[in-house]
């Protein structure tokens, strides 16, 4: 007899799992965790049939679950009907970061806690941010596609490519990632950075900003903390939103704050998908206000065939620069989430439940962090 | 009766030279320079007729010009064929960075000058660096295909995906580009940064360097000069060539070298095409001795549709991040050139000559800068 059943949702690895073993988030290997969950007595299963909600085997193995361990890239949206069917859960893990895909509110009252693998993958998706950023500003896609088609018209893909050099940036968001893609921005020499967050940045933080900038750029360079959104996006050329996705800040990126963006601004979100209004931001491309939108997430995933963000184009027929959900799951970030997952059972298997502090989103019916909105305890 | 004969080759706009009147490198545009060289009492003629040599406008035109302003994204190519039929030809100008496609040893021999507006777009081109080994370790190409054509098969990106943190970079020419490429590396915490050149970078220079990743990385980051270029690949994960194409460098990266690379690095070279042999680095690529190669020089160009750098693919059906050449013609680079262009005719125009030094590559009959080769003076 199995102490417990912890129920792991990954995503197909199929044949790229055997090529490539270090494919440790895919189903077939499991985060590497099998045989120490086994050997914890526990019993692991593992499926990457998720929806629809209602009918799919993570339902039926929820009935008995006492941990869940999800993925943001795959997510099995953990809402309050599957918590109140799953009478003996106690723990969702996320491995990788960002917990929204659970309803944080619904694990609170049940006393259900909420671990992620804070940080495992912040590096990795800063470099996707700042990628996805040249993409568009230096108009990568129309370039590549006319170098692989046999076509050579610069002034085509010419007409629509700037310097991020001399560009006002800012973030919503200044956490991990924000504030990562902060430094990896200081080096390209922008005009001014801009923050939107109610969390401040500490003073030597913008101060390590503020000295690589006179040591690479030999100037005073102005950070910011905004207080007023529209009045940030209104200032900035690139803008990009790196926090979680909760209350407050689903559908923040709507047609109303479109509206005050700079006529052909870009746009890059790696936070959340539904941060973001589908359409809205769809037809601000298509009708000129953003030059160009990008970034891996949205809702739900897999996305539809017909997602908006697929289609979606700039009068040029460029503009675009999405992905699947893939900058947190490179095969580097997908080492340091499944050791982390490791770690968090450990915690759990010895009664101890001493998580990394940063680990732990929702413990003991309370939120034990501030990023997921503003709350008065 | 005009003073002289100034010709102007540049890629054509058509539609696109409407669209945008910041496309200042277009046929159409001519640099915003006809009125400034007229009221000079210059003729001014402008074709992107340049091709094949021997029958083209070019060559006619050529006949009696005194100083040709041609681009390294579409070049004319100056042979010493077309030099010796070229007997009023007093000066050369490029309009951007790297003057290779003048046969500068014929010019030294009619005393012709080449100037160029050095510093240009070396932003411009360091970010397309940055930009183009994003695109290779976090295989964007694979991610944005399935984005846009309705897939969602995380796996299949994923097993090819990597973080830059961590990895070894180096850099063949550690000039102008060399180093803004360096300095945009540090925050995304390199394991190492190596470089190949025949000039030492300044104490001062790799010292800023050191202080940022001090700074941001809490380390004391391995920069380090190489004198075997066999060594330096064999140690690198991320091979980056910033070095003009001259007699030395012409083929530098062949078939022998491609054998001492690590297995599965990644490849990018911004300078010029001929530096590598094109059949040898696509073969690299196919044969999985590259994961991946990318940038935007090419030789010729434009580059026919049967180049074997468009078709090159790894064994994951990706790894490829050709543009055409276009990183140094963002509309932010156009100005800058465009600019610098008409500060060189001044200068000849006014009988002065007193052209900024590093502009120089070669006059008087000698070569004035010491990047396109160590020579015995
Ligand atoms: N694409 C991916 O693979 C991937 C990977 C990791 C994280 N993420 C997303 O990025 C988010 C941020 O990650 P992190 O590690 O930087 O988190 P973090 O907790 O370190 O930082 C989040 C910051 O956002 C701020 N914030 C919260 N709500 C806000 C709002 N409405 N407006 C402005 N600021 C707000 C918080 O105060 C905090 O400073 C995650 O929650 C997750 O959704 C995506
Ligand atoms: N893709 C583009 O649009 C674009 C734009 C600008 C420049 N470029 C190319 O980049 C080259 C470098 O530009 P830059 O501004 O950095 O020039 P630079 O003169 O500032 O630096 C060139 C460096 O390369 C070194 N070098 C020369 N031959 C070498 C060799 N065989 N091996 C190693 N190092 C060698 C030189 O010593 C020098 O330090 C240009 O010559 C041009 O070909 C391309």
């Amino acid at each position: 007899m199995s102490k417990g059943k912890v129920l792991l949702v990954l995503y197909k690895g199929g044949e790229h799992a055997k090529q490539e073993s270090k494919l440790l988030g895919s189903l077939e290997n499991e985060l590497g965790i099998r045989k120490f969950v086994e050997d914890n007595g526990y019993e692991l299963v593992s499926t990457d049939d998720k929806d629809p909600e209602g009918s799919s085997q993570v339902d039926k193995e929820l009935a008995d679950a006492e941990i869940i361990i999800t993925t943001p890239f795959f997510p099995a949206y953990i809402t309050r009907e599957r918590i109140a069917k799953a009478p003996k859960l106690k723990m969702c893990i996320t491995a990788g970061v960002g917990s929204d895909h659970i309803d944080l509110n619904a694990a609170n009252e049940r006393k259900i806690s909420v671990i992620e693998v804070t940080g495992s993958n912040v590096q990795s998706v800063a470099e996707h941010v700042i990628m996805t950023m040249l993409v568009l500003v230096r108009n990568f896609t129309a370039a590549h596609q006319q170098a692989i088609d046999g076509s050579w018209d610069i002034a085509g893909i010419a007409k629509d490519s700037y310097d991020m050099e001399g560009k006002v940036f800012s973030t919503i968001g200044a956490g991990r990632i924000g504030y990562r893609v902060l430094e990896r921005l200081i080096a390209f020499n922008p005009k001014k950075l801009l923050y939107y967050d109610y969390q401040e940045l500490p003073k030597d933080a913008v101060d390590r900003l503020k000295q690589v900038s006179k040591i690479f750029n030999d100037n005073d360079l102005e950070i910011e903390r905004v207080v007023s959104l529209e009045e940030m996006v209104a200032a900035s050329d690139v803008v990009t939103v790196n926090c979680p996705l909760h209350e407050k800040s689903k559908g923040l990126v709507n047609k109303q704050l479109l509206s005050h963006f700079k006529d052909g601004a870009w746009l890059v979100n790696t936070a959340r998908g539904a941060i973001c209004v589908a359409e809205d931001v769809a037809e601000a491309v298509e009708n000129g206000k953003l030059r160009g939108y990008g970034g891996d997430v949205w809702y739900p995933q897999p996305a539809p065939k017909d997602h908006p963000w697929r289609s979606f184009r700039n009068k040029y027929g460029a503009g675009n620069a999405m992905t699947p959900h893939v900058s947190g799951t490179s095969l580097d970030a997908q080492a340091r989430y499944a050791a982390g997952v490791k770690n968090i059972l450990e915690s759990y298997y010895t009664g101890k439940h001493d998580y990394r502090p940063q680990d732990v989103i929702v413990i003991n019916g309370d939120y034990a962090t501030k990023a997921y909105g503003e709350r008065k305890k």
